[in-house]
């Protein structure tokens, strides 16, 4: 790492020559491997844009020029490279950094990331303001061929093609996203790059872009290079060129010396610029690059021979739950349909989708479409599933009122990932889920305890008294509970269970926070405290008689939640214990109102003071 | 109205030759006229749609074959010609037809819409449902080139071009939103027209789409149709074919036989199809055709004449009031830009626009993005203020956590039409917003009493103790309070106003709902019963030493809320009580929980039980 450990900030890469430039690449290669092999991380996507980085490093004036790396998993090589290079062996731990950038972390990090298809959209904000306040500085937006399918991404497009403001758009194109992209979009970068012998013009590109020194020079070579690239196929030409940006490319955006170069001739053209690279995702480590799905985030492995280290949990996780359950209700029930907006393997779609092609739809990153397109299926007849990353579904928000719950229609929506996720942190926690749907009238909201209460969920809903439904329930994995080839129980809509009984002080709690909460109340009672436990499984409705006696038997109430205690199960409970004047006090235990950052679940639950320990402190208050 | 009067379902449109269909579209827009012109309603895009509603009524066999109008403001003809011609005299009144298609109005409504952009998702929906259960129907989605560039509209595209599902889509294109269209699309589509001569094309298209008998002959008639339209411009052909569209046009779609014909032989292609037609907004109607943002929804006017005979409203509107006094501040502050997604007449920016046309930026119909560029600029050092309705606010939900709030960027979201707009009825009623945005890290709500408090808060948000600020307030007029020209005054954040003391009972407001309550509080207090009042003026942070001060001397909070009364103003309150154990009586006067329809706000009020006489019941009580 001869060179990787002398750079401290990115100036002084601008120095390096090529030769040194291919070794840095090859060096950041090894070190993000090393680490990630110890500490998991997205090592796929980082792998893939580690020329990216350099290029960008070495050619534009950071952090003065400004980058922003849509969705940020792939900005590892970025952080390591402006000053956090010993950080990153703590990345995403707790109090270490962020698997993601942002603005509090560097000054390097021009907008922080995390959700897909924000880059554009930000960038050109970035990049107005520079213009209008007279700085003369450069904006670049780095996205996938993934992000480019979010109805953000081509709103950003859309209004960037139309101002005179220079913003250079980079697609980082490696043609998946973590399962394999879809969509039209993705047809139509496929066919650019496939139609033309990119291979053959890469090493060419450049001496194309010619000279900077006058306007009239640059016109003439941008269009002589559009000429050139727009040769032997129209498409390329048209899409992004359509809607006002000049689009340059393909080229390979592993060739860290081609890509040097192309950057310092596009730094001088001015106005909306797309360059289009390819580049391989798990670049430069074999087992990464040939299951490019399983190392989007693998886990510990092994840096020489690539095994996978990290150890499988024993009990199943909340995801083949309900994969394996949505597979076996289709099997019973023809309506079924599933969607999912590029998740499938995350959230255990992929099941159903081996057996049923036809009837799983995974629609690309578009959280919007995923929903409204699910109210289209469930107004043609069908029974749409529709899986959606809770902090992801705050973009279908809107679907889900308007589309869904105005109409009365029943698409039932599942929301992985909810609470808090752990390592990645303040843009993936799923927090306010509970608290903005919960004021969303027609709709049922649910969450698990466990395994087997999943699996009752998911089936309950399909039956008929039941329609558009709301089922919450977190990352990994549960208390253990028998599900596997149970008998299918129906919950009744909106009826709390009674766990244990007692008096004075009671817990309320839904979702999986139920099993913290029922070992404080086993260690309460050891010490002579006996509380009342219901899980709550709904916040909407919410259990009125399940309240009422609860509210005639304990004057403390706590509630227990994996999500903003603004609004949620708190929320709901304090309205009934208002709205009725009774004189029970309550304490809310949940994520409190600030942003959570990352670490592990256990260490984010104590953080935020809902896990077991704190559970029975307020118990025996 | 020889014709419209007999027809009372579409099928009696089908058997009509090519001139009745003329005569038909004649009266229709007569109709249509004569109607709005008494009960006002959005009479331009209806205006410019008749033909499209006639042909696509006459060559489809609807209600089996389906049709979604994006946002529905055009769908005028379609409801008068499926059943609702007497109806449609009571369109948009309380108990009459909703000014939107809903699918619980009639079976030709195939899906509720209001919002923008949706169609393309949830007629693939349709159409996906139809085609797995075998039914061999059409679906059509109609969408005007303003709705075509928000994501979900994209997103849609970009699922339908990739699957070989029959979907027909209609670009509408009459180059205009309510204000003049913006962006990149915008350009795109207008270099298409005037690029060929549309005009001489048109009578020949439906020819060349040739005989439906056979597959191969389809395909090669779609063939030489296609290179028949490319001919002229390569960039028409590209943009949607690029996007797995079969792209037809543009022709104009204020020929109803043309279209009718065009539509005949487009039903027999198979696959995702979009035809581009020209239309006029207003078509038919001089004063409409002539200022086509005003006769968007003019309200009441002379049919003969044109004037506009509704009488201007003693004081300004909340929206003048806000357009004026943010031209004002960017006056004096030179960081302040103005973001509005398409609305900026009605929100009035235009005031701003008109003096700064460099510092506001319209960026099409697109939320999501009018919400992150904006946290772009505030990383860039500007100070945006981003005005967009409450309900389509939802759409950006995910950009207000995390662009904004996360990141702590300062951004002020102004909310227009937040709480009951009156005649748009459900899907633009703006409900959610206190309810979800309470519950996000980082960011101040307030809602103004009237109009000097909107003009004070704008300036208040805009100094340096302010973060991220959003301020919502309703449609129309305020109580008339003084505000032009008047000093500002800083308001302290979470600080809570005393209008009027008393004992025993609190009322507890947000927003111009205040008003209401100090009327109900006077008459009150002539029936003996004086009530504590304070204007909370922020529903996050709280103002907890005015909850104290009630708590203390009132055993009755009434809450009184433009907004759901879940988890709004109503839940801070009860969180507030049920975590102090206080017991104190809460009374929620505000939005219940179900889907409130159109009407006028006094009615609409009622119905939601918060008018004056509603809150006087209940501080009586």
């Amino acid at each position: 790492m001869a060179i990787l450990e002398k750079i401290d900030d990115p100036s002084q890469i601008r120095n390096l020559c090529p030769e040194d430039l291919r070794t840095l690449c090859e060096e950041l290669r090894r070190y993000i491997i090393e680490c990630c092999s110890e500490n998991p991380g997205h090592i796929g996507a980082s792998l893939g844009a580690v020329e990216i980085a350099v290029a960008l490093h070495k050619v534009f004036n950071t952090p003065e020029d400004q980058i922003v790396w849509d969705v940020g998993h792939q900005a590892y090589a970025h952080k390591i490279l402006t000053g956090r290079r010993e950080e990153f062996r703590n990345n995403r731990k707790k109090d270490g950094i962020s698997g993601f950038p942002r603005r509090d972390e560097s000054p390097y990090d021009a907008f922080g990331t995390g959700h897909s298809s924000t880059s554009i959209s930000a960038a050109l904000g970035l990049a107005v303001a520079a213009q209008m306040q007279g700085r003369s500085t450069h904006t670049v937006a780095v996205i996938g061929d993934g992000a480019m399918t979010g109805g953000l991404a081509f709103e950003g497009i859309n209004n960037a093609g139309s101002l005179k403001t220079d913003l250079l758009v980079i697609l980082n194109d490696n043609q998946i996203s973590i399962d394999q992209n879809t969509g039209a979009l993705h047809n139509y970068l496929l066919k650019v790059v496939t139609s033309r012998n990119y291979n053959k013009l890469k090493k060419s590109i450049w001496d194309k872009l010619g000279s900077t020194r006058f306007r009239s020079r640059i016109q003439k070579n941008v269009k002589n290079l559009k000429r050139f690239l727009g040769k032997g196929t129209g498409e390329a030409y048209s899409l992004f060129d359509s809607l006002g940006f000049r689009y340059f490319g393909p080229i390979d955006g592993n060739d860290v010396e081609l890509l040097t170069k192309t950057l310092e001739r596009l730094k001088t053209i001015p106005g909306a610029k797309l360059l289009h690279v390819i580049t391989v995702k798990g670049k430069g480590f074999r087992p990464a690059e040939e299951n490019q799905t399983i190392w989007h985030a693998p886990g510990t492995f092994d840096p020489n021979t690539g095994l996978r280290t990290g150890k499988k949990p024993d009990t199943a996780r909340f995801q083949e739950v309900f994969g394996t359950t949505l597979l076996e209700l289709a099997r019973s029930d023809e309506r079924i349909v599933g969607i999912t907006p590029a998740m499938a393997t995350g959230c255990s779609m992929d099941i159903m989708m081996a057996r049923m092609p036809q009837r799983v739809f995974d629609v690309g990153i578009a959280e919007q479409h995923a929903v409204t397109f699910s109210a289209g299926l469930a107004a043609g007849g069908l029974l749409p599933v529709c899986n959606i990353y809770s902090s992801f579904s705050q973009r279908a928000f809107d679907s889900l009122v308007h589309d869904v719950a105005l109409q009365n229609l029943k698409v039932i929506l599942c929301l992985d990932r909810a609470g808090l996720v752990g390592e990645d942190g303040a843009t993936h926690h799923g927090v306010f889920d509970m608290t903005s749907y919960r004021s969303v009238p027609n709709i049922t909201i649910a969450s698990p305890i466990d395994e087997r209460e999943l699996r009752n969920m998911l089936y309950s809903a399909t039956l008929p008294d039941y329609g558009a439904t709301v089922i919450r329930y977190p990352r990994g994995c549960g208390s253990g509970a028998l599900w596997r080839n149970e008998p299918f129980e129906k919950i009744a809509i909106g009826k709390a269970s009674l766990l244990s009984d007692g008096s004075g002080v009671a817990v309320l709690s839904i979702g999986p926070s139920g099993v913290k909460a029922a070992q404080a109340i086993r260690q309460a009672a050891e010490k002579g405290v006996k509380a009342i436990h219901y899980n709550m499984r709904f916040v909407k409705p919410l259990d009125k008689e399940a309240l009422a006696d609860v509210c005639s038997r304990a004057d403390r109430i706590i509630t227990v939640e994996d999500g903003s205690v603004i609004g949620g199960l708190h929320g709901a409970v304090a309205e009934y214990i208002a709205d009725n004047g009774l004189s029970c006090k309550l304490s809310g235990l949940g994520i409190p109102d600030s942003f959570i950052g990352q670490g592990k679940p256990e260490e984010l639950y104590s953080e935020c003071g809902f896990n077991t320990a704190d559970i029975l402190e307020e118990i025996l208050k």
